[in-house]
């Protein structure tokens, strides 16, 4: 059975998993990071399951930590860039989509606009790009001295998107005649140099590659600030979104949805897929122990060095282990709100500095669900037929165990629910989205 | 029968094929460049054939010439961009080496490192770097405003290669433990930031991506003036090069192993390869013919605007073409000596401008051999024991059709004399070249 309308599922994939201490996991592969056969397996268990997507995030540095944490954590510190491991998977599968994020700060626009075009080639129109305005972090690795705030690090990025837009376009559809008869290859009427110099950004074009299978990636936004959702508003066709209830989860898809109508975009084109982290076994008590099992193998200094980062960055050292944190370590400049929301958890819940550390190393940014096969199909077609998600962006807690689990558990509730596809109907990630191919220019402005 | 010491064997792809009129004849596919089933299909053959290594040269940006011209050429134009096409062909093939252009102008280092990091791991220990600093013509793609002389631009590539090979020793080759047991993921011990601060170029590192397969991606360079020889000494372990004649080849075989050694390099650490254009058939006449009909499909706006390129870019317009071009038409800027080599081709063999036209459109770079397959086999063959060359990058005129005959014809000529490899020996590029893999911090010069 198909239902008339199905969920959207990407499978977000962090090499061992989405648990900070997944990679000690006795079903996870530990070097999962730079194991193609990893990938690979991965991969193909989506793709047989039908996924819309997988999804990438990126980091183009490692992260500092103090040495302790940092010699614990396999996040980020030994990985595949994102377009190598995508285009070999691109090979190797037939129809899952391939995103993946190609920062707006620290990248050459011309590349980007380049690799997205011959990924999109390769796999045969299944490529998408997750739009990031990295953090300063990175800047170091680039020779830059990045010193934008964020609404301007946005607007530049914007200029980014603007210009690769416009070098998708360098070459309408059928710019490449390929005449063998007649010698022409291709038809200069139909060739449109860029020729940006804007505030941020100078980049001339033509793009070397003829418009795309999918003429644009499928673009995809995760931020949630005004100046990301002003953004996703214009540009997103997916967003990946982070919040815990459902009703403020409807409120946003409804406000997005308007927000995209407001710039004459189908509220339609516009998906809302909230990452969803899962614990699951084939009961609760079974998903819980599971839970418990990957808490156990954290260490202290690494969940004290995540809630640090939640609550932005306090100094943690030298307050007692089993005693509450007091508010009086609220850093003087911590304005994200992060410090008060955290600390309130810990006064409500009467937890001890080590309690809090565990539950905030233990949580995503977003949802989360720790429950049955069949608890994690029922949240899951809540969101769905109430409104509040379009899909959801699956984040196993550890791999390939974890997402093995999943397969095999909720995907056979949610088929039997209707929710998802039985097979690929289309060939192109637009396809399996619902998305059109976009017309020639329509994106970016350029004009005959 | 394998000899004790066989020949490396190159297949320079280029989409279409190496002359400049392939996408025109019968059996190439115009539609090369975007059409990874295409190279697919090659890579395997030549795998098949045991080549040491796939080479795909590149150009970031579409050149400009008379429209009449560029509407009728297909190189450079609509292009698979290198990683995301030789990651995809990593995953289809098992032992084939990896070889492409990224360039050392317009490149931040740290993704130069780390692209090829990642398809070193992807592909096990095939990749190779051809190092080449780029045409002043990129340069508006990158918003950059390039003053840079070739000298100049030969001392900042330097430290690019540099600053890269100090990221590829960010991490020694046991520093990720990925330990369950104690939860020790890296030993934070081997880790070694590389801080680079030098005139051109700024980096800090470390890279994200453990220490390679190959350590370093193979190395390979490719011109041959003052400046190309100085630095290929340094730092190239292949070098492709384009003399016509054997005695010169010879010699600067001799001249490279010995200013390799010179800087304390073993001498058969730099393999010479000459770039050999290739058209073959059965017979010296089929060879011929098959030369004559690619002839035929090139346009005279075509052909003068390829001698021109050769001659330092004299304006052709205005001179009959049946009728020999006059010295005078030599541009007074014109120092590269094109413009009287070729002057003197045409005085010598008495060739009106259309003549040398043709003969300097169906003309490479280098090496260039019209014959029967036996005749390219012992071309090949003198040039190898002679110490001309340790082997060849082969330039199929186009593709697929002339590679195949190249390997149904070439090839058992080479076989049933011992000059080339029956079966793979290793797994890794290294291993099909003789190159040891290099020592942790050997190249980079970084100390614990």
């Amino acid at each position: 059975m198909t239902a008339a309308r199905t969920m959207r599922l990407g499978l977000f994939i962090n090499p061992t998993g989405h648990h900070q201490a997944s990679w000690r996991h006795p079903d996870a592969d530990a070097d999962a990071g730079v194991n193609f056969g990893h990938y690979r397996r991965v991969a193909e268990l989506a793709e047989q399951h039908c996924f819309d997507m997988l999804f990438l995030a990126d980091n183009q540095g490692v992260r500092e930590t103090d040495p302790e944490t940092r010699r614990r954590v396999a996040q980020y510190i030994a990985n595949f860039e994102p377009f190598t491991l995508l285009s070999a998977l691109a090979a190797v599968t037939d129809r899952i989509g391939l995103t993946c994020t190609a920062s707006l700060s620290y990248n050459y626009p011309f590349q980007i606009a380049r690799k997205f075009a011959s990924l999109d080639f390769i796999s045969g129109g299944r490529s998408g790009w997750n739009m990031v305005t990295s953090e300063r972090s990175e800047a170091p690795n680039f020779g830059i001295d990045d010193r934008l705030d964020h609404d301007e690090r946005y607007r530049r990025g914007e200029e980014v998107v603007r210009a690769c837009l416009g070098l998708w376009d360098s070459w309408e559809d059928d710019a490449f005649l390929r005449d063998k008869a007649t010698g022409i290859f291709s038809d200069l009427d139909k060739l449109h140099a860029l020729d940006h110099a804007g505030e941020h950004v100078r980049v001339r074009g033509p793009l070397n590659v003829p418009r795309m299978p999918q003429g644009y990636p499928v673009l995809v936004q995760a931020g949630q600030s005004e100046a990301g959702r002003s953004f996703a508003a214009k540009y997103a066709e997916v967003m990946f979104t982070t919040l815990l209830l459902v009703d403020r989860a409807r409120e946003l898809r409804s406000e997005m949805r308007e927000r995209a109508s407001a710039h004459g975009r189908p509220p339609d084109e516009i998906k809302l897929m909230p990452g969803l982290a899962v614990v699951t076994g084939r009961t609760d008590a079974e998903a819980q122990e599971r839970f418990e099992e990957l808490q156990s193998l954290l260490h202290p200094a690494v969940a004290l060095s995540m809630l640090s980062a939640k609550m932005g960055y306090p100094d943690l050292d030298g307050y007692p282990l089993d005693r509450p944190l007091p508010r009086s370590a609220k850093p003087a400049d911590e304005r994200s709100g992060g410090f008060d929301r955290w600390i309130e958890i810990a006064e409500r819940e009467q937890l001890s500095l080590r309690q809090l550390a565990y539950r905030a190393a233990g949580s995503r940014a977003g949802l989360q669900i720790v429950g049955s096969y069949r608890r994690v199909a029922e949240l899951m077609e809540e969101w769905f037929v109430t409104g509040a998600a379009d899909g959801f962006n699956i984040q196993p807690a550890y791999f390939p165990g974890m997402f093995e689990e999943f397969v095999g558990g909720v995907m056979p509730e949610l088929r039997s629910r209707g929710l998802v596809r039985e097979r690929y109907e289309g060939r192109t990630l637009r396809d399996h989205l619902g998305l059109p191919r976009p017309q020639w220019g329509s994106r970016s402005g350029t004009r005959r």
